[in-house]
């Protein structure tokens, strides 16, 4: 890779694109654009923002991805669980009345652009690996629900809010009685068209000979139908003026170029908020590119996406849209249509800066209960329960963690839930590596092995404790080899010499080394000798660098094998 | 351990307790108790406290460590690091002058209690690990260095003071015109007294025949008897008259028993400096805990500490005192003047409750700049820079910790300085677990044995990779491997089957599970197949019970040298 193609990916695809690239990413981005308008509006609207912020969100953001990001077909823009986050945070700053939520939602994505260059600068991206995957899934399932569920109101015409399960079940309830039956009728009519291609569009389409690519995409277009039927169909019976709501004046032209607000307490009010949202989208986008790019034989490069990403917040705020990310549906979509480079992310730009200069007064009547029946479709596909049954057979760690982030998410909210979530994941990591596997090993009876005795049967003698360390030492695990060996020693007074065998020592760190030298010393003063076996080439250096050898109070010994006949020979054993 | 005595492990030397070990213990007070008496004092003043807060805190704390604590000869009560900690979180909430210092220091005691109770209740003890002791080293030594200069005040008679190294120096400088000089000789010749004690108080008395154990603990008293002579000298020459400060009244009786302060106001802004120091004092005590432990086959439980010392702290907080922990020089006298069980902390709280009872009008007189001099020379054997040299050969890494925590905590005070330290530990610990060790691995010629392709003259095939594993695999490392393969499977397209090598495998989760599958996946779609070798049973149960091995486009083989062989007949090699 050229220095160049480092700083911009995008170099990459450009100097090799040719006229069939192009005809392919054409196709990709009209059927994206097609996809992404009603998206762009409704996950507006779910953040508690005008419409329009979503198409701003859809159109600078997406081609600064495409020259920033280095996977070649992920679509960035606004998503559900980063909306439903948005409309987290913008609802508590917006309380007071001093900032209008559209302002509080582009400060917001500044300061998480901004937050993400620098990750990415300081090349933090390894960082995501913390965050586990099965935590995510089910943040992501309990936002589903909570998303799915702030739409009920749309479709019911009513009223009603809330930022958790149980606030939202209480005012649907509460506002039951508003409903607005031709509301309700629109909208469950548009859930279920949409369920209804999403479950048998496929089958449906295939018997007709269409082929399956072609077919899947096909209803993909099914939101873009609903929308021109239902904008006829309240045009035709003026459905608004009998209390059916509407997406209502939708301003003309390209989007505004602004300043976002750094006023200190907004700064202060929305830093958390947006940190939690650059992880969890950050977190996302780098699995679905990792997830497309493994068919292409494409790399994502972690820190690079960490750019990509920041670089397409920072222009989502300076051109008035909400933080955005990059989405799973779509860029599936963009991927299934054929898309072979971020051309077609450019083009989609393009397609929806034309859209968002000319076509948004054709979108006056387009009623939200169209839009709320897309975003649960969409949302629905992401809830997945069976993640709990997998991992309660593999791990009972995982589920507790699922279980902790699923019902904080339900019961506190999305901001509680993935604090949460983090939380649990770097506890569990630490915890587990906070225990390196050690093991009690002896000899394999006629051969120079040693393996674990309790699963095989082997030589050994009360007189010599014989270790195998399975892990690298350093300071988070050093001490629980010396409560070990304490415990171990301290319980058997007939031990005389201590082997630690070190084959998968591939490191040790200073306080590590310290821990050894304390181990050493103590067993001196019980009298008993610290020898060490088969220890790497990188850790004997490092043994060498400091004076430990010097105060070892047994030796060191090439191989296992040679130490137990050693220890053996002045025990008088051998 | 019965059940009694893991709820209270006093009970366990009180039922062996004779009068053998209370002889031993009496000693151990009273020697502990004489050095005890200007520590506290002079701690207090350090966080910034009225004197007396300093033996309030030196009684009840200690007496209830006694029955909680899971050490024998820890000792409790106001140290340095601690001191300091208190006087930056006090001092941030009395700038406004609606809480008086000593309600702040009491709601950070109780707050800081209460934290480590519930730590140790959720038995988190082990994260103690996660902060690198070459960190806290670094801590200590910026802080020693603070704490040493923030005292040149008392021996120069000023009114300087500051939380920084420059804040200090600067007002150092300013008011140094202003220095008493009766105040100045008079702090001056009790530094210079107890360095020479320090230096060759042992030297001299053992010259004249005196033990040098004994010697040693003679030395300790040094500290006594400079405030008995400075006290003589103020009330004979009238120097406090001629502008030698003076501890002044000390209120006499035992700590008044009340409930703290928890007004929302007082416990929003004091947790967070409450946390850190529950953290930089549990990590303390354990670790002085441990090295006293070893030395007499007795083993500190991480958890019983947390909740020996949280007790701790509530008593302080309950009886006026300020936050305690375990001293490093306090425990080690104790230790060296043979107390062999916590009566002789029972008993040091008695003699120190004495004190307060009927001696506080002695120190009227005493000069600050005894009790500055008293913690100029303990801090300054806690500064240690040869940590920097020597992590500098073993690990960069470590240096760079080092360096960064000293900075911090030297420009911007111990909250900064702690809070960095936590950050670059945790920050190191996930770096180095994010990224497993892999090596390429191939046949030794003749053997069965598979060794490192870097290491050694290996047999191997370009058509075959095979891969060792020497880490388990989870959430937080498992994506670094699926890169590797990639990486691997990209740049060699001759590659037709890889093999994963899993000896040193001990563990997997469910992420990791599912990377494999992708991994898997992946490779079906290179065309190439994934084989597994040498599973343990454990991570064998796992693959069984998941659904894994149906997927699995190779197979499993009990031993590398099979599957080796197994591939290559496949390839028409062998």
């Amino acid at each position: 890779m050229s220095r160049g193609e480092k700083l911009l990916p995008a170099l990459r695809w450009m100097r090799r694109y040719d006229s069939a690239a192009f005809g392919s990413d054409a196709i990709a981005a009209t059927i994206v654009t097609i996809m992404l308008i009603p998206q762009s509006l409704a996950y507006a609207l779910l953040a508690g923002l005008p419409a329009e912020v979503g198409l701003y969100a859809s159109i600078l953001p997406l081609a600064v991805y495409s020259l920033f990001g280095s996977s070649s077909t992920l679509s960035v823009g606004p998503v559900a669980i980063a909306a439903l986050m948005t409309a987290a945070a913008v609802g508590e700053v917006t309380a007071s009345g001093d900032v209008s939520a559209t302002s509080a939602a582009i400060t917001l994505a500044a300061l998480s652009g901004a937050m993400l260059m620098l990750f990415g600068f300081l090349r933090l991206g390894f960082l995501a690996n913390f965050l586990s995957h099965t935590v995510v899934s089910a943040f992501i399932t309990a936002s589903a629900i909570i998303i799915a569920l702030s739409q009920f109101r749309h479709l019911l015409g009513i009223q009603a809010g809330g930022d958790t399960l149980g606030e939202l079940l209480r005012s649907l309830w509460e506002h039951l009685p508003q409903t607005n039956y031709l509301t309700l009728l629109l909208g469950s009519s548009v859930l279920a068209l949409l369920y209804f291609v999403r479950l048998k569009g496929v089958k449906v389409l295939t018997g007709f000979g269409v082929s399956r690519r072609r077919a899947a995409l096909a209803t993909k277009v099914t939101p873009v139908i609903a929308v021109i039927l239902t904008i006829v169909l309240v045009k035709l019976f003026s459905l608004e003026a009998q209390g059916v709501a509407v997406v209502g004046a939708i301003p003309k032209g390209l989007p505004p170029l602004q300043m976002p607000d750094f006023s200190v307490d907004l700064v202060n009010a929305l830093w958390l908020p947006a940190l939690l949202i650059s992880i969890i989208g950050y977190v996302e986008s780098v699995s679905v590119g990792r997830t497309l790019g493994a068919k292409r034989q494409e790399r994502i490069d972690a820190d690079q996406e960490l750019i990509g990403l920041g670089a397409a917040n920072l222009a989502s705020a300076f051109s008035s849209g909400l933080p955005v990310t990059g989405g799973f549906s779509r860029s599936v979509v963009n991927f299934d249509a054929g898309a072979v480079s971020q051309a077609a992310s450019l083009m989609t730009a393009a397609m929806i800066a034309l859209v968002s200069l000319f076509l948004t007064p054709l979108l006056y009547s387009l009623p939200t209960a169209t839009l709320a029946a897309t975003i649960i479709v969409a949302v629905m596909a992401l809830v997945d329960f069976s993640v709990i049954r997998k991992t309660w057979k593999i791990s009972k760690g995982d589920s507790f963690a699922i279980l902790v982030t699923m019902l904080l998410t339900l019961s506190f909210g999305v901001e509680a839930g993935v604090s949460a979530g983090i939380l649990v994941s770097i506890s569990l990591h630490l915890y587990r590596t906070s225990k390196p596997h050690i093991a009690e090993v002896g000899l394999i009876p006629g051969s120079e092995h040693f393996r674990n005795v309790r699963r095989y049967e082997v030589e050994r003698d009360p007189q010599i404790l014989t270790l195998r360390l399975d892990e690298s030492l350093f300071f988070a695990n050093a001490s629980f080899l010396e409560e070990y060996v304490q415990v171990a020693t301290f319980k058997n007074g007939e031990i005389a010499h201590v082997i630690l065998m070190c084959t998968a020592m591939n490191e040790i760190d200073y306080t590590a080394l310290e821990t050894l030298e304390a181990i050493n010393l103590q067993l001196k003063q019980q009298g008993i000798t610290l020898n060490l076996s088969e220890i790497k080439g990188p850790v004997m250096d490092m043994l060498v660098k400091s004076d430990f050898l010097t105060h070892l109070s047994g030796q060191v010994y090439l191989s296992q094998f040679d130490a137990f006949n050693d220890v053996k020979a002045k025990l008088g054993l051998a």
